[in-house]
């Protein structure tokens, strides 16, 4: 069987797409006529979802992954999850590889749970049943390597991946990760050596590893400095477009071959319908969104294999 | 409206007895003939919401909080989560303070979406939805201020609290944890510090913030520490009993009055019928073990408060 990572980054260049697009659907990002419905959590749930499977629809034949972020679901509620687990299941149906952004992370015997519902399985009298598989889950590894490593057995086990938060795109990300300890490193540094650690048993034919980084494109010049130190390690890459994110950061974030990471958009794609192709349905505007994205990306990342 | 962590302090002073009961369920700690039952997602969350209630029935007018762990839930999906939710709306109608643990953690709109979840409400057409409301939720801040800033708007406008990953109690927390700054501080003790800073704004009538710090006692000389460092800041505390935490490691979490904390207790009591209370119902088991922790905790922070 083929490790996720290998599935996703020659889906990425049979594409000639690094991008991923980030299904964090917002009420607010629906047409307006759906909006006025949403009066409860079981409609909202019910447009987020045929909003969702309107994009994914759209977007499957050009872009390789979508990246979907819980939080947008748990606040809904029972409905909202029942939302998450049909667009993750629709997405995979479609030949797209799924990121379930979940950021979770626990001690040891808690992160065993977290990885058997989104990579793994949970086991029941034998049988082994899946709650919200995905493909790969992001990760928070405050707690050390013992909260880690459940994750790694399912990476191995299921052959899925993780992406462990490293740099994030946020403001405020530097106030506690780019801290300098006593060796010299910053804390996202720190966290970045793990990663290779962690990484090592699960490389795959690309020469990246299943376990792979959060990097936000918003900070350039860590990001920079991460892309030469983290050799092997695959990047998701948060931040471009209404974050602030150019192309020229994004640039950075990959090889001499122009691998190495995955770049996550979302309000651009899904609010394209109401503002760069205002006219368009959603999932037409969507695609729109997506084709420039792509050939944004392509330009800057030619740009530095070229430079 | 009283502050949820006024309203847990005082109800620790009245029942003498600062423990929490952690709802980590998990199938093997069932009773033998309802494991035998679980063989779908279904089956699993009815029984584990039912033994939930049996425990919650069982212990909550000795025990003033319990702490329920997310992750054995969203391990069994949609139906797992609605357990989840059953539990903690259980939990609350029988007066008992409830602490989401889901240690969630993100981008400031994410965590908006999360704060929401836990905390606040979702607004759908000027409607205020609860989706898995509690009292308090936990927090990882490795994101730093900007991810914490909508659950500090929902502490303040829907009069909750949170606790924020500190010191954690798993073996490997040290990796990260305790490295050592260039300013000399660890980084559980900046983190600490943000901790006390995020907390100003929402001290109650007991000089402890509804912001709060998670602090595992596994690891005594640090919780010793920041017990004299986080002044105003009130502890959970995992990691007694089956994690290794003695009383005199919880004697230091605590403050010369007695206070500051509240120690979570998950497999000694879920499991007291499968062990020292074998022979009895689950339930009663686990009042006799809620007992015994009282007993422990008590003589332990008075030998503090003594001593």
């Amino acid at each position: 069987m083929e490790l996720a990572i290998d599935a996703l980054i020659s889906r990425i260049d049979e594409l000639g797409n690094p991008s991923c697009v980030g299904l964090d659907t917002c009420i607010e990002y629906l047409p307006e006529h759906w909006q006025q419905k949403c009066g409860s959590f079981e409609d909202a749930a019910k447009y987020i979802r045929d909003f969702n499977f309107g994009i994914i629809d759209a977007i499957s034949d050009i872009v390789p992954c979508v990246k979907v972020q819980i939080a947008c679901y748990e606040m809904y509620g029972i409905e909202g999850m029942r939302s998450f687990c049909d667009t993750i299941n629709y997405a995979r149906s479609k030949g797209l590889s799924v990121i379930a952004d979940a950021k979770r992370g626990d001690i040891g015997s808690t992160a065993k749970c977290y990885s058997a519902a989104y990579l793994g399985r949970a086991k029941l009298q034998g049988k082994e049943l899946p709650a919200f598989e995905s493909d790969f889950v992001t990760v928070n590894a405050y707690l050390g390597s013992d909260g880690i490593k459940p994750f790694l057995e399912d990476v191995g086990r299921c052959n899925k991946g993780i992406f462990i938060l490293v740099k994030t795109s946020n403001p405020a990300s530097g106030e506690l990760q780019d801290r300098r300890f006593e060796d010299g490193r910053t804390l996202y540094e720190a966290m970045g050596d793990y990663v290779i650690e962690w990484g090592k048993p699960f490389i795959g034919r690309y020469d990246y590893s299943a376990v792979g980084a959060v990097v936000g494109c918003t900070h350039r010049r860590q990001a920079e400095s991460l892309r030469k130190r983290l050799k092997g390690v695959f990047f998701l890459i948060p931040g471009y477009g209404a974050q602030g994110g150019k192309a020229e950061d994004i640039a950075v974030c990959f090889d001499e071959q122009g691998r190495g990471g995955i770049v996550n958009s979302s309000r651009a794609i899904l609010t394209a319908h109401q503002g760069a192709f205002k006219g368009l349905d959603f999932a037409n505007a969507a695609r729109e969104a997506a084709l420039i994205m792509r050939e944004e990306l392509s330009k800057a990342i030619k740009g530095r294999a070229n430079g």
